[in-house]
């Protein structure tokens, strides 16, 4: 059933054959011009060159392509903007690196509806900019507006917004794929319900290039905000402003935005930036982002917010009040990944666990931290549990670092399982989490997941070594 | 790969072995018992006898009966509290049917967290009993409070809450269920976001319980309402009432309900419970249900809410104001499909259509009821565009009934397909539906959704003939 045979190599006929398919389409293969398309924003240096780059301008050409791949048994991994941070779009087999960025159309946007239709290659910026000033907006905010759409909905991405909106899975409503063997499927449509066979839209969703290439995306749309602030919240400790969170949570608006963060990162993204924000010296802080209706609105939200922050021991809360404030707030937090970045070398982990273990998750890991030597630095989305957290090597040694790394991030992943937790929460689990995503899943599951890819993808052409590896238990039933 | 070997009848010994399973197990088989158990709340006389009904009370006894199916290929049909509405729990095979509400007990409700961990046979009024008083919710509101959750997450069940809250599978953050095989699997968890492989729990859901056997389900709840109130907007037509929809979403708060009806549906509801709602002489009506933080924002929203309707033609909006008369006019909603059935033999179609094509879907129906001879009624959710038909058999013979209503459900399928639209919104393809799934998905698709469905159940012993047959394409390919 597994049909593990080695992949053929990318000759220079089948290379050939891609560029006869009919319309616009690139195809680049000299080394040199290679080089650019080996890596995404994953730390650590994972690297590997495919063997040929590809990119299709039509979805017809996609199919085209698969067949090909299929015929040659050629892997195929797709691309979008390469900012994942998991390496899900590395061609760790060579062969094909389907690049989607010349699918970029939106198709169209439906105001009555509340609904738009893209091409996956179109970018988070692209899309935000075409809804400007229609009323409508696509409330799913994973930071990096260069983006694709097509890899938002491949990895699942979810963002700060998340606690209010949901993450990327509950904006797809429909999508147009391609199967490994070049035939197209399409799931879904422009409604929200819909009971009619099992939801593909939704396995698609998050299955980061290994069951189909994603040719089409028919996104569902939020009326526009009106009004957004921020309250800026100092408690004396994490605990304290984890134990606000559901009080916070009960008021109505929900919040578009819930996040907590410590005094480090502050410190260092305040260095980073050179822009101090007001925060004066406590260990902990909440950043509540509200969108309400009108002005009232806000302003009872906020009395009744602070009283809840008071309640768990906040401090004076801060309240930015003007746009350039507001903005200097929300870009030190955008602002953190960046300033870790700048600091040396670190690793990327986006575990998530059940919003409410937060606090004592993030006493096993600075244990953790301080046990192995090596600073972790921790934030996130304390709405909805999803912990960022940074292992930076700094003021250590590289051989260290590279000697103690893997057993401190496989004891954090272990804990944060432990407490009902997930190995990923937004980024994906590619190839950079790979290794760990047994920790989470027993093998009755892998299995599962195996089977399933072998149903869609049978010779394992798409995106292989991604998530999973094929072998394992699979050969032996069915 | 399909082995479609016929299936073995349930023999004496087989029987036995299932009552040997370790704690309290019910198996009836005594042939006056099981005609319990032969349908449930699809119209149209669907029936069809188990071998012998088996109630577990425990996840491990569902892996044990599995296990014997698999080994003797006994068909298995799940059963919650058989209020399906698309013969989704009518044993056509036979075999075993396992009714799951002996798996009743709430298992945790985290009020820090906003979840709770509950058994599949645990209904959703006793759900929502237990939840009384706590500051939460389940906003998933599908009408039938002695529906099981785990009939609910398989079906994907919706409900008039849908346009603000979702639908089932918004709320689904995790499950337990048994392969066919019997082993357990555990997707999902007490978190929102995940990125951690395929999304098995969202697959599951809706599956009808043709994938794997739910035995335990983590589901996201919300913050209580504290406050609720209906506007009650007569339209002079369907297109007036449907085009103030758009602008009615874009007012904050969203409606938890946004129902449209008409006047034919209103006469017999009256008729039916006997209690006029206070109406006038109007061809279409909008029910727009709000939660509201407090007063002032409820008189807030009224005061938009209305201009806008007016704008779209509307007359005086009635607001119930008290809780009787607000308790009248959901409770005429909630007596439409009772009202209907009173009527005599009729059918239930659920079809989603993207919601501003209502109108031209419904003008569409009327004209293939017409020419059809057979009275079509409608009603539905305008904010998802999920559109309740109702075909009746009044004033025509039963006769001319049976041989005409096939082609006028084909007809409004194709209608509504056409339009983008989707075979079930909600109630799910169970069996009454099947013939019409292929009009929406074309074969490629269908050929995965059996290829998926082999992966998980080799010898389709789980609710086998659902959705759709194994036979076609696949035995073709792989």
């Amino acid at each position: 059933m597994t049909n593990q045979r080695p992949y053929a190599r990318l000759a220079p006929e089948i290379i050939a054959e891609i560029e006869r398919i009919p319309g616009e389409i690139t195809v680049v293969s000299e080394a040199e011009k290679l080089a650019d398309y080996d890596a995404d924003e994953t730390p650590g240096g994972i690297r590997h060159l495919p063997e040929a780059v590809v990119i299709p301008t039509r979805p017809e050409q996609v199919a085209a392509i698969l067949g090909i791949a299929t015929r040659h048994h050629i892997p195929v991994t797709p691309r979008g903007g390469g900012t994942g941070l998991a390496g899900g779009c590395i061609p760790i087999y060579g062969g094909i690196l389907l690049v989607m960025t010349g699918l970029n159309k939106i198709i169209a946007v439906d105001k009555r509806n509340f609904t738009a239709v893209v091409e996956p290659g179109v970018t988070l910026g692209e899309l935000q900019e075409k809804l400007d000033g229609s009323g409508l907006a696509y409330p799913v905010h994973p930071g990096e507006m260069t983006a694709t759409l097509g890899g938002t909905v491949a990895t699942n991405a979810g963002g700060m917004n998340a606690v209010k909106h949901g993450v990327t899975r509950h904006h797809v409503l429909g999508l147009e794929a391609v199967t490994a063997c070049g035939e197209f499927i399409r799931c879904g449509g422009a409604y929200v319900k819909s009971s009619s066979g099992y939801d593909f839209t939704q396995l698609i969703t998050g299955s980061e290039g290994t069951l189909a290439i994603i040719t089409r995306i028919i996104l569902k749309l939020g009326a526009a905000t009106t009004l957004r602030e921020i309250l800026f919240v100092p408690f004396p400790s994490l605990e304290n402003a984890i134990d606000a969170v559901p009080d916070i949570l009960r008021l109505e608006p929900q919040p578009s935005g819930l996040e907590f963060m410590e005094k480090d990162i502050l410190d260092i993204v305040t260095r980073h930036t050179g822009q101090d924000i007001p925060r004066g010296d406590h260990d902990a802080y909440l950043m509540i982002i509200v969108d309400a209706a009108n002005t009232d609105e806000l302003h009872r939200y906020f009395v009744s917010a602070e009283a809840i922050c008071r309640r768990h021991g906040a401090a004076e809360t801060t309240v930015p009040g003007d746009a350039r404030a507001r903005r200097r707030l929300l870009n030190a937090r955008e602002n953190f990944l960046p300033a870790l970045r700048a600091m040396g070398e670190l690793d990327v982990i986006d575990i998530v666990v059940p919003r409410q273990e937060i606090p004592v998750f993030l006493r096993q890991v600075k244990a953790l931290s301080t046990a192995a030597g090596i600073p972790v630095i921790a934030y996130g989305h304390a709405g909805d549990g999803n912990v960022h957290l940074h292992p930076v090597c700094h003021n250590i040694s590289n051989e260290y670092w590279q000697t103690h790394l893997p057993q401190l991030e496989h004891d954090i992943f272990v804990a944060g399982i432990a407490l009902g937790g997930a190995v990923s929460g937004e980024h994906g689990i590619g190839i950079s989490k790979k290794h760990f995503l047994p920790l989470q899943h027993d093998e009755a599951s892998l299995d599962i997941m195996r089977r399933v890819k072998l149903a869609m993808d049978p010779d394992n052409i798409l995106n292989p070594g991604k998530i999973f590896d094929i072998q394992a238990r699979i050969s032996t039933k069915g």
